[in-house]
């Protein structure tokens, strides 16, 4: 089942996803005459960084030791659709294509072979970043947590129905394709990430954890589309403004 | 003004705290009779490290040239008495005492000379770090994200009523004087702070900045008891377990 959030004449609805439209009670809403939202409410964001190979290379840097964690805020949303504001204070922003895990069910010290239990479903995240930014500075708050810096959606689809490790994933700018990966190639696991932020901290059902980006990122402009597509999971589109 | 929040037999209580008990329309809560709770509610917390000179030069490190943020979870919160666990994966559990600035009203690049129109008071913060793990990534999630590491309260004291510039901050450890400064050392002020972050992201109402920590950090044991002291907000006070 996919399943999404919209505002409609300032309501918001949780709706089931068809190609047909966002189904509510037997009403059906076309998209194009709603406001997405994110398909989920975290109260936390949960990125993880060099999880794939290819990618810590293109950046001159290693897959580490650990699964490398870092935080984005909840302020940093915004839906399919949504506009990816271009702050004044980057020359460098940078699209990076991931897939999104949303957590469905309070946990703490879980381990890998019941990881999957505890994911209610699968999205598609843009980790947005003023590279220069994350350059200039240790920590990546700033560089990865402004506002629109987390778009995420559209749809969130149920964890029965899809196998994470095996999922093609792609970044379109402006149509040409930037990046092209799968997931199979990422250097931890769905089941080892959430196994292992579960050590550290309780997981809260609508927690999201974005697993990381391939290789092939680079910068977006004023007026750009971009676009996120997990197989399977749906298309992530938004502009740049 | 100073506000606490408290659950007792089961319900969350919002108080005005005097020196006689915490008073809940006309009725009055003995302290020890309650479990505090964090005074207020983030939907983010961030913190600024090396923001005093003399901590920054403990660790081999300089106060960096735009103020260094980085983001604690809300699933690390905990209120005045409350417990901080010592996890298993460190053997070098530091507290770290500093000045939280909870804001009142939304707001986005905000000036500084209005940036405290912004703040509904101040809290007492620590940020509590595993500091091996700080020193074995780079990005600081895991050493400063865990679950109880980030000890709040046990009062917010309203904006009006203080000066945020001029406050003696001290921690003890065990009733040992471990770290001792005043605020006017920070190398970034409240108002500098909250204007600088306000230029990349929306900050929401109950939204909680701890502002660095002095020199004089150091490592906690189990059993350990542990208080942050700000001159005119309270003692927050937890034991390490």
């Amino acid at each position: 089942m996919k399943t999404a959030r919209f505002r409609f004449e300032g309501e918001v609805y949780e709706a089931e996803a068809y190609d047909y439209g966002l189904e509510v009670d037997g009403e059906v809403y076309a998209e194009m005459d709603v406001e997405l939202l994110p398909p989920c409410e975290p109260s936390k964001i949960v990125a993880v960084g060099r999880n794939y190979v290819e990618h810590a290379e293109e950046l001159d840097n290693v897959v580490p030791e650990f699964p490398l964690f870092f935080f984005k805020p909840p302020s940093a949303l915004v839906g399919g659709g949504g506009e990816i504001r271009y702050p004044a204070e980057t020359d460098d922003l940078h699209y990076e294509g991931e897939l999104g895990v949303v957590i469905g069910e309070r946990c703490r010290d879980v381990a890998e072979g019941e990881a999957l239990d505890y994911v209610r479903g699968y999205t598609c995240v843009n980790d947005v970043t003023m590279r220069d930014w994350q350059e200039r500075e240790s920590q990546w708050a700033r560089a990865k947590g402004g506002d629109t810096f987390c778009p995420v959606g559209p749809y969130l689809v149920s964890a029965a129905d899809i196998d994470p490790s095996d999922l093609d994933i792609e970044t379109r700018l402006n149509g040409d394709v930037v990046q092209s990966s799968n997931t199979r190639h990422m250097a931890y696991s769905v089941e080892e990430i959430v196994a292992e932020l579960s050590r550290y901290m309780t997981l809260e059902p609508g927690d999201l954890i974005a697993t990381g980006t391939p290789e092939g990122v680079g910068a977006m402009e004023r007026g750009d589309h971009v676009e996120v597509e997990v197989e399977g999971v749906g298309v992530l589109e938004n502009e740049v403004v």
